[in-house]
């Protein structure tokens, strides 16, 4: 088998190795940043750079990483470039706009949720994909073979290949990472703007948490935003309103509090289905290996933290440390920190 | 020196704790749940428990700690039961209403910043507000003498007096606390209302992180919105204002973006001035103990861990640690972490 790979950055030069090592593929590539490039054969992300993003004869696989922005004409020149019969997919954060603008039979829109964040190809891994979901939305003139293809080499991966409406992806995308993003920078703006350059109060962890994803990779995102205007203006609308009735009855949000409450409790036990987490709040003296002990002393017993974080408290000395542990697993961890000196919660 | 406590939960049983053993204060204290006012003497936060909360001759500082809805009744009653002379405080998160409702010459409003998370006296502690920032919101009618008292009683407890205007506190509040609490519960319904009880996918910790604090304890901070209602409206409005700005212009946010990057590192560094801290995202196998090696391997070094937060990938078996550790200490834990096989980014 022959892929290509058009973009070689930390999700491109991922494809290459896992290509190469776990499919036994022969895989050739190319990016605008000839150093990239470079990087990619050193790295054993291709067996080949090409000179340029047309070069797709005998290649049955093309990949296009290229970033949001650049998506639309890579993806079209490789769908004019390549061999009858060859599957041309992408990787990118939005797909109904993309899908709608190529309209070509070879295209068919991928989404894998692995390497958010952009870095190069210094950061590929042939592993990035184990067991991440990776949408693709096939379409009305998308060939079973074509499909067939896609799903196998996605899967060849090691991802979970999901298919979906390009639509919805964008919709579900909007909700659950787009709308994030633009409400942790609204925060940010509200908390300079009440601030005014005075330092921040130690109000604990929750407007660092909330702020976690603020400004993230500007380009990235601003291509994002956009690409995904359709989607993500419903969700602002729909915020919008719900602000504005919010807004009208303030003194009276007790039962909404509580429903939001159950809310979250089923959305967060949806993600990882038979592994349910449950969080545990443990006080403890906040010094270099206190974290450590914690650890060894869970991990001893074969009990695996999922998601870990330490707030230090105001004056540094004391601090929580949360722990999310499989259900199945709190109540020996409980007993093992207890044991250990310290409250939990 | 005598003091009372109306309310022994978490913070008024720690502020019992601490006045005993710091101050060497006789403390008797009130609440209106006789099992709290029993824990309370057990668990050595109180001298002697009051029969009623107007008990209150020879008492010369009143701590008023019930919840948010109770304070203005229980102050009221408390300055008016209090001999002449004597300074009653609270701890309530929202102030301004409060101190107009009261009005009362003895009264000085009070809000720690500690223990935010309601729990019973169970979980108070004597070291609770060891470098805390603690609000005081004196008025015009506040004697120099009252505010002197409380503000040494406040430093004596291990807490940093902070002088603030009522309504600046509750602006600042509605900023960086109450407006989070809001906009994390909105997630949670945008994403509950995407999903329609399908399975969250795995888009990474930001939608976690972003909504922790969603739906916090319901009866708190359906009072806290209901107190705050003036300066959380008017945060509510600025947000309705900018998201209706941004949604018109979805495909030009790249500049917002970046200028909201540039905020939130101003923001963040604020809150530990000389403290700045820099963020390490180290690629690890997921395995019990990898989170305690590399703690200890920088524990060994000195370089204190200021938070961390360990995100398994989708398939569990890699993941990646974000470490949050001081500016001048970021090279030597690249280096370590660096020998011990681990990329970082």
């Amino acid at each position: 088998m022959r892929i290509a790979v058009l973009g070689v950055g930390l999700i491109g030069g991922s494809v290459g190795l896992a290509s190469r090592r776990r499919l036994g593929a022969e895989v050739v590539g190319w990016d605008p940043d000839p150093a990239a490039r470079h990087d990619a054969l050193e790295r054993g992300a291709l067996d080949r750079a090409l000179e340029g993003p047309d070069e797709l004869d005998a290649v049955e696989l093309i990949v296009v990483a290229s970033p949001v922005a650049a998506l639309a004409s890579t993806v079209a020149a490789a769908c004019a470039a390549a061999d009858l019969g060859a599957v041309v997919t992408d990787v990118g954060s939005v797909k109904a706009a993309l899908v709608a603008r190529v309209a070509h039979p070879a295209f068919i829109g991928g989404h894998p949720l692995a390497g958010a964040e952009t870095a190069g190809v210094a950061g590929a891994r042939e592993d990035l994909f184990d067991g991440a979901t990776w949408y693709l939305t096939p379409q009305a003139n998308t060939s079973g073979e074509r499909f067939e293809r896609l799903h196998r080499f996605v899967a060849g991966l090691g991802a979970v290949p999901t298919t979906i409406d390009a639509a919805d992806h964008d919709r579900v995308m909007a909700a659950v990472s787009h709308l994030p993003h633009v409400l942790a920078n609204l925060l940010v703006e509200a908390g300079a703007g009440a601030l005014g350059g005075e330092a921040m109060p130690a109000v604990g962890p929750s407007f660092r948490d909330a702020t976690r994803v603020a400004g993230a990779n500007p380009t990235l995102w601003g291509q994002i935003y956009a690409e995904n205007a359709g989607a993500l203006g419903v969700q602002l609308d729909a915020v919008l309103a719900r602000l504005t009735h919010l807004r009208g009855r303030l003194d009276d949000l007790e039962g909404w509090q509580r429903q939001v409450a159950e809310q979250r409790t089923a959305l967060l036990a949806a993600v990882a289905p038979g592994a349910r987490l449950v969080e545990l709040r443990v006080h403890v003296v906040n010094r270099p290996g206190i974290v450590a002990e914690l650890a060894l002393t869970l991990g001893r017993a074969g009990v695996n933290i999922h998601d870990l974080s330490l707030t230090p408290a105001a004056d540094d000395a004391t601090g929580t440390v949360a722990l999310w542990v499989a259900e199945g697993e709190a109540d020996t961890a409980r007993r093992l920190i207890a044991e250990k000196g310290h409250p939990t919660t």
